[in-house]
């Protein structure tokens, strides 16, 4: 006999008054219902974000990136840690964006940041990235919002700089910090072209004991190599600094470089601007996501796509008169949904 | 009395004949048509498109941009000048962003690369950038195939850096320079973040007389930069080049620059894979240009938008929410197409 599991759900005030009365269990099987691919789940997540939204937007939420190796979790756990000892609670979501194709995880095991994650002031949790397409946006914006009503003043999204999600995360943060190592231009092999010039601020991480002279050497050069970018419409001029989470040393400095830039583009009005924009990208976003996906999963554009596509990239016809005739495929049985 | 004009239209044959027979004349109204915005042009057009495609794609596709001032017409009329010596048949496409939205145009008027214009083995056509939703890939994508089956072997797309156009040029073409000036960094105040990190070459324009120290400082600071970003996964390495419009010296050098590029890329299989991955784009950003059209041009979707921005803007509703609100009222008179 096959035991069928029914998963437990909360009513929406269940949810609500549970986040906004700080419960970290309730937090997380909000989370989990978020995250959840069923339709119910959407509906009934949707009911309770609406209904947390006014308590959510009051933190400070920050993007850290860097290639595995570059020793995120260690600096994460050394930064949280630094901003608990401050007095802030601290949400941690870190986005692994291998663990859906490979089974595997770049990111690893449950038993990262346990220091963080045992400090009663910081919240650790995995998030999924969903699906490829708009998936990472929708379900990690909606988990920061959560994490804000439960009254974390600080959250972090940490990724891998290796892949499409680093674009998604700057859509989503106020700062957008690159772990980069001493050795400047071997790591560089890992991380995807045009994240550099994302980053609000380059911490060169690892730099203690025998590094030092190799880490302000690779300083000189990545702020040399800043100054060759453009620079950003809100005037903020991205900063390199070197740091080492084993010794604690310059996390203090980072934090300080973060709530400079706070304090500037609140000052220039850039930071309220930001936000408003990545609300409205939000939008934008789930539409298209709704509307290609409708088209894509539609069962006869299914069908032919995989022809049309060899038909294009052998060039055997143009792009657009493909397209075209699988725009009137879908639309020819759009009717009757 | 109006005087009614009726554009006057060849027959598919006319067009496709005059193009292969490297008409300039029909090449020119083909162009046209291709650029109109009337649906019965579009349908004539695609068809003619469709026609010349097997003739199509022998051609090296060159991008080239940088900010007003730069010397962009200057560098391209010595550049085409130095080609059509070669032997080769250039054609000129000129995208000028501005022109739509404020009527004025930065790229300038008609008298813009006169030699390069009279230069029998050369074409020069400013081409209209089109609406802001894709319009600018199909159009100009579809002129590249109308220059290439009229036996233009190198086709420049010229477009001045500073909005969104050099993304889509980006994917349009098989090699991109950015040309900058030797007074590093003042000029960055102009160029889109982002855009360093697509050029293939940098050339320094510019450098004679007086400013030969600057220029050569210029490149090997640029070339520092360059060298503090990740690797291209196609394993060319953007290369610095100074040159002079006004003596030709370093246009011969640029040449060389792109032909390298194409003999490299072509013996490890990029250049033919970059074209395939271009012409599935192209499919993708048509769907994605027509079933976005379809959405924000419904006449109860475009009525609510205003009003919702607002509310996605002013966060008084989260944005998935709304374009949920958005999609149900697009889906539900969408059945009456």
């Amino acid at each position: 006999m096959k035991v069928k599991f029914k998963s437990k759900r909360l009513t929406i005030k269940e949810y609500t008054d549970g986040i906004l009365d700080k419960n970290r269990v309730i937090l997380s099987q909000a989370i989990t219902l978020v995250e959840s691919k069923l339709t119910k789940d959407n509906e009934l997540a949707e009911e309770v974000i609406n209904t947390i939204i006014p308590y959510a937007g009051n933190s400070l939420r920050i993007g850290i990136t860097g290639v595995p190796g570059v020793g995120k979790s260690t600096f994460i756990e050394a930064f949280g840690k630094h901003l608990t000892a401050l007095g802030k609670k601290v949400a941690v979501l870190t986005i692994d964006p291998s663990s859906q194709r490979t089974k595997g995880s770049i990111l690893g095991d449950k038993t990262r940041m346990e220091l963080l994650a045992n400090d009663p002031d910081a919240y650790v949790r995995p998030s999924a990235s969903g699906s490829t397409l708009g998936g990472i946006h929708s379900k990690t914006r909606e988990t920061i919002l959560l994490c804000e009503a439960a009254g974390f003043d600080v959250i972090i999204i940490e990724t891998v700089g290796v892949g499409q999600s680093e674009t998604s995360v700057k859509g989503l943060v106020d700062f957008f910090l690159l772990l980069m190592l001493y050795n400047a231009g071997d790591e560089l092999q890992g991380i995807k072209r045009g994240i550099m010039e994302m980053a609000d601020a380059i911490a060169i991480n690892k730099v203690d004991g025998d590094n030092m002279r190799k880490g302000q050497l690779a300083k000189r050069q990545y702020q040399n190599a800043l100054h060759m970018f453009p620079p950003n419409p809100n005037g903020w001029v991205p900063t390199v600094v070197t740091c080492s989470a084993l010794t604690n040393d310059g996390v203090a400095g980072i934090w300080k470089v973060i709530t400079d830039y706070k304090q500037q583009l609140k000052e220039n009005g850039f930071f309220e601007d930001n936000r408003k924009q990545q609300n409205l990208n939000w939008m934008e976003e789930t539409i298209k996501y709704h509307l290609e996906t409708d088209f894509y999963e539609h069962p006869e554009v299914k069908e032919e796509m995989k022809n049309m596509r060899d038909l294009v990239v052998n060039e055997k016809a143009p792009a657009i008169t493909v397209a075209k005739q699988l725009l009137a495929l879908y639309h020819k049985t759009d009717a009757n949904k």
